[in-house]
Parts: C-alpha cells; structure tokens; sequence
C-alpha cells in the first residue's frame, strides 16, 4: 500500500482528548498517517505510541514540527500551550487542528488567527458538539426554514461530576471552560451573532468551586442580531449523567435533540416505567462527534476547502465568555461590543 | 326545564359497572332522563339513587320495564341476567344497552338478537374499549388504508389482579370474560372477521386459577379472512398495572397505541429515568369511554341510526372465545366454523 | 333529597372560564348547589341556566349578593370587575373565589386582601394549573426534597394562538395575562420567593401585538431567596398546540413535566415516528385541573382550612410581573423590592 | 512491536458480512493479526485486503487453512460452504468463528459438532444480537431475576426490505434464513429450551416470493420447557425500516427493549411529534454487536473459555426453524422432539 498519499500527522498533547484524538487517527482515518505523538510525560506517550504503532515520540513539540512528513499537527495539550504550539505550527506550513478554547486572551487569539491566515494553512478549532448527528440534524432543521423563524432557543449542559478544583483554578472559569461549548452551539444552531448577555449563577455543588472564585451553577441569556433569544443552563453536577439537550422554537415548528439514553430498554414495575441513563460523560456520549470532526478536517485539508470550524468561530464564543464574566460581575446585561 | 324531550332511563344491576353508568347518565347525558334504578341490593341502590337525584329504585326488574317514562334500559347486572332481561326489555319497546358477554349461550344469544329484531329496538352491547379515543384512531387508521394493507396485530391486554376465585368459577374462563374483550378489538381494529384461531395458555399466576378449571396467562393467534394475523397476550396479573396496547402493522406503515401514563412527570436520578404507571383499571383507564359509549348509544336512539356496537358484534367474539377454548383443550388450531 | 347541607353559590361573569365553572359546579361538586348566574348578556346566560337548572339569573352582581341561600360566590367577570366584587361579596361575608389577576394595582389588591380578611372569609385565586396532577407530583418532588436542593428550575408555556388584539390593549400586557401563571408556577413549585427578574422580549408573532404596545415571545429569569434560578419562555403562538412544560433540576436529580398527548398512538413510516399533540388550549388541557381547584375551594369551606391558594399567592405574581415590565423597559435586572 | 501475542486470522468469504468482519478485525481488534483473505472474487478481495493492509489474499480456503500463522478462521462464505470449511478449518487445528446457520442440514451440523469437539477448538456461531446492549440488558434483567418467573415473551423482527429473490430461493425459506435470528435470541432470552412450535404465514409483501416457495409474513408461537409463552412476528418489508424489538412479561414485571432512533431530534409542528426512524438495516444496528462478538470470540480463546455462542447453539434454532416448517405446512402445533 502506498501511504504516500496520506496526510502526515503530529499530535501534541496526549491526555483524555489527545488520546481520543490518536486513537481515532490510528484506527479510523485512513486518509491520516500517524507520525509523531509529543507528550511531557514520556513513558505515558511511549506506551500510546506502542498501543497504536505511532513510530516516534518526543516531548518537544518543536522536533515534532520539524518533521517534513508532517502536513498536519493537533494541538490537545494544555490551554495555554494552545497559541503558542498553533502559531509555530502554521509557521512551519502545517494544517492546525486546535482544542478549544484557542486561548483565554483575545489578543492572543487574534495574533494566532492572522498568523495561520499569513501562513495560509488549515485551522480548525475542537468544537466537536457541531459534528454530533442530532445537534447537526437540529441546526439543519433552522438553516432551512423547516421551523420557520427561529424564536426561542434553550440549551440544557450539565456535566455529570464536578473538574478537579485544580483545574478550575486555572481553567478561565465556567463560562471559558464549559459554557464556552454552550455558546459555540447557540451560534452554531442558530447562524448568527450573539449581541448581549445577562449571566447569573452561584455556588449551589461545591464551595470549594466558590472558593477557587468561580461558580458552578449559571443560567446565561443570549440576543442575537436576528432577534432569537436563547438561554443556556448549566451546573457542574448532575447525578443523572451529562445533561446535553437543545430545543429551538420557531414560527412553524419546534426542533428539539434530547439525551440518547445508553440502551432502549425499559422496566416497568409496580414503581413506574424505568428506562436507561444517558452515556457518562462527553467521551462516552460524542466519541463519534470526536471522530467525525477529525474526518471533516482532514476532508477540507485534501478538498481545499475552508474548515467547518473557523478561527473565527474559535474566537467568538470567547467573547461571549468574557461578557458573560463581566455581566455576572455587574449584574447587568452586556453588548458584546463591549468586550 | 321541559324534560319531556329526554329519554327515560333505567338501570338494571347497581355494580361496579352499573354505578358507573348511573353516574355518567346523572351527570354527564344531558339527553337521558335517569328514571329508575334495580338492583337485589335495595339498601345499596338506595344510596345511589340518592346521591345522583334517581326518583325510583326497584328490586325487580318488571317494574322497572312497566314504567312507560322509560325508553331504554341498561343491562349491567350478572352475566347470567342478560338475555332474560335484555328480552323482556326490547319485547316491552324499550331500547337495550346491554353489558358485555350478551351471554355464554350462543343459542340464547341468537334468540335475544331475533326478539331485538322484532321488536325494532335500538341493541347495543358494552363493548366500551372501541370508544377509547387512541384505539378509535388506530381503527382509523386502519379502515383508512393509512397503514397500507394490514398484515400483522399485536393486541396486550393484561389486568393488574386476578378477579375473586368465586368470579373465576362463574365467568366462562379467560377466554369469556377477558380475552372476549380483545376478540372485539381485533374485529373492530381489522374490520373484519376472525375464520380460525389457536390458544395456548397456562397457570402462572395463582394455582388456585387452575384449580377452579381455567387458566390466568394465554397467547392467542387469530387468522382474519383478509391474511391478517393476529396475537393477543393476556395475564390476570401485571404488577405494573393495567397493559391494553395495540399494534397495526400494515404495508405502509404502523401504527399503535401505548398505555397513557397517569401523569406525565419523568424523574432523572442516577438509577435512569422513571415515568409513571397506567391507570390502575379499566374504571380508570377507560371512564371516557364507558361515558362515549352511552353518548353513542343515545345519539343513535336519537338519530334512529343503528347503533356502533350492534348484536352482531356481541355474538362474534364469544364464538371466538369458544374456537379459543377448543383449541386450548384439543392443542390444535380450530376454524371458527367448526363452533 | 336534603340539600341544606349543600353550599350554596353564585357565579358572576359567564364567559369561557365561567362557563366551565358553573358546568363543573353544576354536575361535578355534589356540595355546591348552584344558585344564581350573573351576567351583562342576559339572553347568553339564561340558556346557560337553563342548561345547568340553575333556578335565578341576574345582570346585576348585587342582586346575586344579597340572596340569602348564596355563601360562595365565584369571580369569572372582567379582570377591571374583580375587585369591586370581591370586596362587595366578602363584605357580604360570602366566600370568594376570585379569577386571576385580582387585580392590575396592587394597592386595589392589598385592599381586597385586607376587606377579606376582616370579613373572615376564604378568599381562593383562581391559578388553576397548581391543580394539575403533573405539575402537583413536580411540587411534591420538589418539597419532599426527591431531587434534593433545587438549583435550576424552567418553564415553558406558549400559546397556541394570540388572543384578540382588543384583549391585548386591555389585558396588563403579557407579564400580567399569559406570565402571570407562570410566576406562579414558579412560587408553586419552589416554595419560595423570587427576588430579582430579568426579562428580554420582542415582537415576533404579530406586529400588532406591538403596534397595541406589548411584546409576544418573552424570556424572563427569576433568582428565588433560596437561590434557585428559574427561566421562564413565553410565546403568544406555538403552531404544534399548547406548550406547558417544567422542569426542576437539583443535588439530587431532576424531576420534569412534559405535554400529555391527545391520545397514545403513533405512526411509524418511511418519515420516522409521529405522535400526537398536545390539547389544543388550557380548557382541553387543564379541565380537570379547574374542577380540581373548585372541589378545593369548597373542601376549605367544609373543612374550615386555609384556601391552597392565597390572597397572597394572587398578589406575588402580580408583582413578579411589574418587575418583569420594569425590568424589560429599562433592559436590567430589577429587584421585587424595587416594586 | 512485538506481533507475536497476536492471534492470526483468516477470514474465508468477503460479502457484505466478511467485510464487515474485515474491517473490525483490521481496526478493533488489537489482540487479532489478519493474515489472509479468502474470496472467490479475488479482484474484489485484493482491494478489500489493500484497504486493510492485509498481506495475503487466495481464492483457495485450503491455501489459508494450511497458513501456519493462522490461530483462527472466520467463515463468512455462503452457508452451503460453512461445513465444509469448519470441519477443514477444526481438523487443521484452527479455532473457528462461522455465520449462521452452520447448516441446513442437521445431520452436517452433528458432524461438524463432533467433529470440533474432537480437535478441541473453539468454534462460536455468529449470532450477533446476543451482543446487543439493549437485548443482553434483557437477558440479564430476566436471567437474575428482575422481572421474576418470566410468563409471556414477544418478539418482533422486521426487515426494511425482501432479499433478492435469487437469495429466498436457497436460503432455506424465511424461518432458516430470517426468523433463526429470533429463535436465537428467545432462547437466549429466556435461557431454556423450545418445546412445541406453531407457525402461521402467507405471502403478503410481494407474490414473487410465494412463487419462490416461502412466505413474508409470519407469526410463531413457542412453547418453553418452563412455561413461557413467546410470540414471534416477522415481516419480510417494514417500510419504517429495521424493526428489532423484545418484552419479557414476568410475575415481577416487564422489560422491553425498543428500536433505537438514528438520532434524538424531535419536530413538533400542527402534524403532531415527529421522532427519527430506526437504523435502516442489519450493518447500521448491529455494528457495535458484529464488533463485540469478534471480541468475545478472541477473548475466549485467549482466556481459554467457552465461546459465548456454542455450537449447541447454533444447532438449536435450526431444529425449532424446522419445526416451524413443519407446522406451518401441516398447520398444526409440532413438537421439537418430532424432529
């Protein structure tokens, strides 16, 4: 077989999503060859790198980006290794995919973006919720008109366990950390702009989330331009699995994309009717959404297409976060432009 | 109020099912008039009379149908009790509405069907599950060709508790007072007639079911003249509650009817998700329709159009029910002709 | 038949929702016992009576005051007519069941409440949908702690189709018409007291629900003292029937109310699986529920109990609602201790 | 690394199922190494074997069998070859994976037994559902004993479309080549034996296949030795697509499994609720379980365990398809043990 038509890949970064990422690319992209894995934690990366017979290991991305037979390299490492790693990546003419978010500094993300314009290469960023069939079907339900006018948009996320409080000391936040997700569907479902926000929220699972000075429960309100407003609801810990529902309300119908339970299969006793839980947690439940954004970007790299997650899809969501941040600080609805 | 316009009413048996009626004839047919009402139990039929304003009470039955006020009697008193007073009632003039079976004794059957005739009175037999309002949609869906060609039914019908042993020992078995109800459905859910069937069935319940001569759990199969094969479950006990569901598969499609929940509340916890129960019984289940059915009955007196449920459609299903319980004896398929 | 042990009742206004009262009051609540009707349209109300048998009708509420055999009186007239009658019966030493809003001034509201209580008599807000079993099983959850600590709460409710714009121009406004039920719902299930509402709306049903000065799709977040976040979204027309969900998520689990189906059938094709809709409006859907609230009315006369729903339970919303206008005309959250 | 661990695999046929088997040994099975294909085709093999980097390919089985890399061999070639190849692969020493049915021939099947059971392999049928999630979650609620003693058991298969009419003409009819499947899976449903089998059946979905000597619509009642009855409904052309579902009724309570929608997305406008369609075919239901019944086949050879599908059962079904021939031809109730 000759492997000379496939696309060369680096990945950086080899925790839960890096290894989603390499597993996937080892297995189920046949388009996509396997070059290198860099990871800080080198016994971890060899014994992956085995697992999926990924010839060379390194834990310095930049031996990594001087590979000639890579063309294409996924940052999954640390958010603020994000801009760093994506802008030597695009100098050095590789395709980018990057883990969200780009970076929790707009003007680092804005210098990323013109970098990889410059550079001229692919750059798309994990937003993988937009790849799962439901969702998809959702949004393809609005951009036709089968609901009519969009009016009304409510999005449930709840994660099923609380980060470890280190990660949230560090993570930028609820809004930057997991709404951020939230917001990128709102777009994404609805095709347009967000133009305020008014947050609210507290600590209602955890003190010690209030005491690292974030909160962990938080209903968020968006207007968009085209007049949709939306509200988004999440809480850190619901005891009956990740909660992922979306419902958009229009002049001519409803669409809405409920949680898939594990089976289909029901109980029915003198206690009610049982039926099963939704998958644990997002592995489990956007495992093929994981899969089908990394078909979509190695598509657009051998298509030259542009990639179904753009940079500025990227940076848009963070704005968002951050006039959340300042909403729920204020107490007060706030423009985007504000931000 | 000029009642004169109203039909006269009386109730013959004050049961269960009888309150049943005397309650909807009282409070929810404006076009009936409750004149009288007969029960053995005088004390108890004093009561009721009572509550809903009944002017008469009788403990026999001839004094009840000597009473020109009255048009029309409803036969809800024991099985063994209809045909004798379904005849005395269409030989007096008056319009019959007579529980379910008309009798276990297809000759008597006949007889009573022939003096209805005769006497060119209204004869409608309880079958009240045809006026449910999901079954009536299947059977619409069905006569309609919606579903294409039928093809195969499915028909569960499982009571929550087995009835009183001594009940057991009078009600003609399974086949007669329970199953009789599900050889209606299928003739009315197919519209057309049943040409042979086959019953197994068994004691899984209560041993004391089988040591009075009848069985609490079967699977019937029906043939239709039109190809259509049918299965009917049945079982004295669901500890989940009352099971009636049908299914209609046909050429171009399905359709089918679930049990309504008594609520529509879902709890999420880490065990699922759990919905409510059925209604407990048939009372509950199918209140609407056993009011339906007499709106229907009335219509009918009122518009001289024959009624829904005719004597036909009484006899049909007990010779079903006797097929049925050959076929369980002699461990064979049995054609309806052969009864 | 004695029936001075009955309550004896008057019903002033005869327009949809009186109409249901007084069927309900005439054949379901054996304690009542029907007295006067009272309406502006004569000639409308007399068929009414003489539909029901209720003996007297008047077109002046004072008439209706002043009979003797009356104790209860039921206010179904226009909201602008609810205080003066309500006062006017309590002073009368009727007890009053009073139709919801009391009243569009909170000062006529504290007025009312205070005539009543000095007259001592049970003074019942007509908020039906408390009544309802589903949404009483979801309160039940809620108080018995089944979910634990409530922390999000959201409620749907659209219309089906607008009201009238002439209704519109008088009606308070959609916080006031269509949302007070909801900020009802709201106390109801969380069982405690909003302090803050942010409301965002806009005109996207029919311009001239605007031109008359209101808006028709609305979304409006409450925080509670408990610190529960709740969201609520209207719309003056959902074209798939009468949507009214809730939905509480706590510590411990969420407990959800979804739309009963008209009936339980489903059709499965080449298109997928279709299922009914909901009823058509709030008479179809919470019938039971007025007849519900009615019997509860009449429980705390005979038992001598507090009314489930309070003088103050129909002020709150009222306030809730003034917020909720505030709140959207100057684009901020506003506190109810700014009202 | 070392490949030495691994179990090399044959795979003899590459239709639709061999491929299928192909992809998920060459993907999923890390503990599996395909050596070589065999396919009569061999243009069609060569660039299945090129896409899945697999080094030999043969028209000859015998070629492969005699491959000393070899551990295991798939046979996935037409059923009138399964003997064949099984008792060549056993006798050479090579454990065994082979579709269903083994044969239509029991006297083949014995002998292929016998002839495994003396070479001491492992020699596992291919009845995929067993690995379903939904049914073994049935399975598991019956087997530990969640729904109590089970009584009543219904199964209903469906196919989206009629196999080509060259297929039904050497299938071995609709209960060898279709309803296997469903006999399968009731006994390992129940976990007891079939007794006494009824079948009734006609030519409903298209005349061509009536002209090739079978039926397409059918219902089978079986008899277990423990008492359950069981009902099986087969129709050769759902057009909703793919209908695979199971209930086990019991004296504790019910459990069913449902079809799984291709999504979760709803539609609600006037029609009513719209919910996606089933999976449309075999390949996209049962991925996930033709994946893990290779698992489990490689996991019993490794751990040295019985294989989860036996030879016993891959004989089984073939009696009561029999049987059911049987019956539908002599239109009467057969026992097992008459063949």
């Amino acid at each position: 077989m000759n492997n000379s038509s496939k696309i060369g890949v680096g990945v950086v970064g080899a925790g839960r999503i890096g290894k989603l990422h390499i597993e996937h690319l080892a297995q189920n992209i046949p388009e996509a060859e396997l070059v290198a894995i860099c990871s800080l934690d080198l016994a971890d990366v060899t014994s992956v790198a085995k697992q999926f017979n990924v010839p060379k290991t390194t834990s310095d991305y930049t031996t990594l980006l001087a590979d000639p037979q890579i063309e294409a390299v996924l940052v999954a490492s640390a958010t603020d290794t994000h801009v760093e790693i994506s802008q030597a990546a695009a100098k050095a003419g590789k395709h980018v995919f990057c883990e969200k978010p780009i970076s929790l500094d707009l003007e680092q993300i804005d210098e990323t973006l013109a970098i990889v314009e410059k550079a001229g290469v692919k750059f798309q960023v994990g937003f993988n919720r937009r790849f799962d069939a439901s969702f998809a079907r959702v949004r393809e339900a609005v951009a036709s008109g089968e609901i009519g006018e969009p009016h009304i948009m409510r999005i449930t996320s709840r994660d099923p366990v609380p980060p470890p409080i280190e990660y949230v000391k560090v993570s930028g936040g609820i809004f930057l950390d997991m709404t951020i997700h939230d917001f990128d569907m709102a777009r994404y479902l609805i095709g347009d702009e967000v133009v305020e926000v008014y947050a609210v929220g507290g600590v209602r699972v955890d003190p010690k989330i209030g005491e690292a000075g974030d909160i962990d429960t938080t209903v968020i309100t968006l207007q968009f331009q085209n007049g949709v407003i939306a509200t988004i609801d999440n809480s850190r810990e619901a005891v009956y699995g990740y909660d992922q529902r979306v419902e958009v309300f229009g002049s001519k119908g409803m669409v809405a994309a409920a949680n898939p339970p594990i089976d289909t299969v029901t109980f029915s006793d003198s206690e009610g009717t049982r039926a099963a839980s939704p998958p644990y947690f997002f592995v489990e439940r956007y495992k093929p959404a994981f899969l089908a954004e990394l078909q979509a970007f190695f598509a657009c790299i051998q298509e030259r297409t542009p990639p179904p997650v753009t940079g500025a899809d990227g940076r848009a969501p963070v704005v968002v976060g951050f006039a959340a941040l300042k909403s729920l600080r204020e107490n007060r609805p706030v423009l985007l432009s504000e931000i």
